[in-house]
């Protein structure tokens, strides 16, 4: 298709698909002239992926460069690749100093609690342990008996989403931003919605 | 205690907590002359709550007022307050045009497909189906076999929360507000952290 027929299929202004393309975040089209080219499904899907990163997930242009690198270049660890790319993603946090002695308290004893493997290097730890901190700071501490029914019912939801990861490794890499990022929204909507049929069913 | 001491306890500058007094968000100490008052633990609650929901649930005073209301009158019917405080938490989302036939479609199939209720009032509502279409939008629709998994999970996880509601109404919308908003950011962050869990297992 043309740059025209691109640009109305990813929902985006020509203007934008020739930023992305003058950028690099797009690959190029087949050349059908010295001032035409042909695009395909290729550059649709990663024209979804472009915007969804830079629309409901929130990150920057050069934010998402970081993580469709990963998505280019996956590289042959790709538990190491998965790691980064999520760590790229929002709510973005501040490294600990590195000489803090035990920079996350809160985080390191839940994951001691659930039998979890704690690496102060992942980002989601720190993300752990200032929401572990501040339901404390507000009166109402995660129990170790909450913890311990969240973490189960949390894990197995994220065994659901490991056993759906694509064998290909762009494709993981892509699932697992996507899919963590925008299936957020969704787990917190569905929590208040369980809410309230639970709370319907017991109250009124 | 006096208001210094207060203040100090709920690490606030004196000058905020006289503010939520002028303002009627913190009730009245006991005056102990013309000019002085003492205050006691009631009062510290009070000022860790609207220390919450004005600092990491992101309220504006005006918002928080709206909350501290319900919290202060939860009425006959502690269903429907419940379910106006959740409403009046972030994400603020813009209410469906009266007129609209069908405004929720994905969030009306995903709750038939779940069993529950689908109220288009509830604000979660209009929540769950921004979220369903980001995530279809950028190409990774949720599957009906991954909303019953999720489903699953989340329903008993709300199960533990409404099992934990204090018989105390005032008590029971406090717990609901900040129950839902201070431990949405610790599910997350669980999740994340089953991610690698899991797949720290599986792949490295």
């Amino acid at each position: 298709m043309r740059i025209s027929a691109l640009a109305a299929a990813a929902g985006l202004p020509v203007a934008t698909v020739k930023f992305y393309l003058r950028e690099g975040l797009l690959h190029a089209g087949a050349a059908t002239s010295a001032t035409q080219a042909t695009y395909d499904d290729t550059h649709l899907r990663r024209l979804r992926l472009i915007r969804a990163l830079t629309g409901p997930v929130g990150l920057s242009v050069q934010q998402a460069r970081t993580i469709l690198d990963l998505v280019d270049e996956p590289g042959d660890d790709l538990y190491a690749t998965l790691g980064r790319a999520v760590s790229a993603l929002p709510p973005q946090t501040a490294p600990a100093p590195a000489d803090a002695p035990d920079p996350y308290p809160h985080a390191r004893a839940a994951l001691e609690a659930l039998g979890q493997v704690y690496d102060p290097r992942f980002a989601a730890v720190a993300q752990l342990e200032t929401a572990l901190a501040a339901a404390e700071d507000a009166g109402m501490p995660i129990s170790r008996d909450r913890l311990i029914a969240y973490g189960r019912q949390l894990h197995a939801l994220a065994a659901y989403d490991l056993g759906h990861l694509p064998d290909e490794p762009r494709a993981a890499v892509e699932y697992t931003v996507l899919g963590t990022a925008l299936y957020e929204p969704v787990i917190l909507a569905l929590r208040r919605l369980a809410h309230q049929d639970v709370a319907a069913r017991r109250m009124s």
